[in-house]
């Protein structure tokens, strides 16, 4: 069992989640170090072993479970109880879900804590209590999100939209944010496809700063900096993906890595969790889309997903609007981004939606 | 010849470097996009090719060059004009030298542009206006910086602060950020031992992040926080790795990764380019030393390392204490980090420094 503690840096205010335990988990480092190697790694991810793998080596199919692996239907029981499953048949934890959200075996958050702050002297820490919960997105082990008809991709968001209402109810959280790692690039270490839901007892900083910039926008302009976005966006064309209905796509304007893509409502919506069946079913639509245009263009890379809702104080609704950031991982961060926090990218949002544009995606389902 | 532009989020305020040319180079990649794979690269880092490799595929050997490549000695004709060098003989861009300062051939940032910011709509942008130099740390092209002997290492430190000391002159520029990959996983994409120097028109947003810090903490106490915690840690001992001289060595409190360590002067001192000679020397010594640590118990693992040096203006210089992060690259950054903005640690900065003190390192020249 895992103990950990949210630590904030004494001199950037930014908060790290630490790993108590001495013993860490093997599957956390991507190239095998003999310290870590010697540590007795167990639980839901960790039976592979990085061993001696060669310097700066990339340990993709060593690492590699054998199907059937945790997530998969018939293995109910491998994992904790369930939280949320959407059912054709069968009882809970059991066969017959198409989506199914259950607790993650290694959290990072835990529900047992407390809230307060411990000072000690410059330092300053607190439990790292929380939620973190684990989507499995398909009973199959080799299905992709993208690769689900919409209607299975709607269940996911469901799901996701279900977990977020439940979460909010618990005063002790400030915010949860919904992510997904896809490939071994973006950090995945089941191959099973999954999301996670990450509910923090305080506004994480990656959503902090968009909450803090939009306020400052709300309150100089009276206007939501996402809707103001969008209007120039839709006017200027140059950065549009899609366009179809109630959601829109775009590649941001400051666009962090290649082809990242964002999808919100065209409405000013703070919460992904109030919208409604008809929205998700256009996001599932756009999202489907969105992924097969950028698995054709840079042939299925790996990928992050990350899904921004307002606070749950509620206190940013007027100037938050919520959106998901689609981050194809085909860069890496180096000593530039670390030592500058300004991230180069090499290819400008403007190539990226032309050709994100371009292409005409067929397959299942489309 | 790469045109960039500094981009504002509009959101968050935070900046972006966006390549405008619309042929993005294939060293940029990690894994071979079928995009990107059609563009032509060129240029010094540019000739080995992606080409199919496969998904989430590590690419390292494929993408080593021969040797002798251009930074190695014999080879000064491929590089531009050096800006420094540290030579025992020969004329400028001969051979004959230990450590070499060139332009970057694929600058991020240009001597040439304006230092105006152009407004959008909502959107705010300028010119890549900057510098960007390469350091090439040995004339060999296996050497690695913490295999240098310590008066080796210290040449590598003076061309450091030469450079530093030279850009500052330059009032356009307000900040300055040295930083090192090594290994692909740090992004590096020369094995010849190389560090970058980058100046910046804005003080950059890993910068500016301590600096607020930093004068926030000086407003309400008086004291610098560099000075506080170096306080705290000398008194606690967990966290210390060296503690030998002019130069400490600590894992920080709020460590971000597995074995993150912080060189830095035990006095008060803003600037890295006004370091003594005598500074530099304990420098050299405690880095060689805490890399060789490191080296043992990861394994010479993909490393960055990130000097952060006071903003030019030298309004912080009550407030700010220049600082080395070594940063070793044994976890990937998943949907985890980019969503929440909170990194998970899963080595405690007590148990890290706890096996770095263990270790007795023996090498040449320690």
């Amino acid at each position: 069992m895992v103990t950990t503690e949210l630590r904030r840096d004494p001199i950037t205010g930014r908060s790290v989640l630490i790993d108590l335990d001495p013993h860490p988990h093997r599957d956390d480092f991507v190239v095998g170090a003999g310290w870590a190697g010697a540590a007795d790694g167990t639980g839901q991810e960790g039976e592979a072993s990085a061993g001696n793998v060669a310097f700066d080596g990339n340990v993709g199919a060593a690492f590699r479970r054998t199907v059937p692996c945790a997530f998969c239907e018939g293995r109910e029981a491998e994992t904790g109880l369930e939280l949320l499953a959407w059912r054709d048949s069968g009882a809970a934890n059991e066969p017959g879900w198409s989506v199914r959200v259950v607790p993650n075996r290694r959290p990072m958050l835990r529900i047992e804590g407390h809230q307060d702050r411990r000072a000690h002297g410059v330092f300053e820490t607190r439990d790292g209590l929380g939620a973190h919960e684990v989507v499995i997105e398909s009973p199959l082990h080799d299905q992709a999100l993208q690769d689900l008809p919409v209607d299975r991709l709607w269940r996911v968001l469901w799901a996701w939209r279900t977990r977020l209402h439940d979460l909010r109810r618990d005063t002790r959280f400030a915010a949860a944010v919904v992510f997904k790692n896809h490939g071994r690039a973006a950090g995945a270490r089941m191959d099973h496809a999954h999301s996670q839901i990450a509910a923090y007892p305080i506004v994480p900083a990656a959503l902090d700063d968009k909450v803090r910039g939009a306020a400052a926008h709300f309150a100089h302009t009276g206007h939501c900096i996402f809707c103001d976005v969008t209007a120039q966006e839709l006017r200027d064309g140059r950065r549009m993906v899609s366009d179809t209905g109630p959601i829109i796509a775009i590649t941001p304007f400051a666009s962090r890595v290649p082809f990242e893509t964002w999808l919100m409502p065209r409405e000013h919506a703070p919460r992904f969790e109030e919208a409604s069946d008809a929205v998700l079913e256009a996001m599932a639509v756009v999202l489907k889309d969105v992924m097969a245009r950028i698995d054709w263009a840079l042939e299925r890379p790996a990928c992050n997903l990350v899904l921004h809702t307002a606070p749950f104080s509620g206190e940013a609704d007027l100037s938050f609007h919520w959106h998901l950031e689609v981050i194809p991982r085909v860069t890496r961060w180096s000593g530039l981004e670390w030592g500058s926090g300004i991230p180069r990218n090499p290819v400008s949002p403007e190539e990226a939606a032309r050709v994100l544009r371009s292409v005409k995606p067929v397959g299942p389902g489309l």
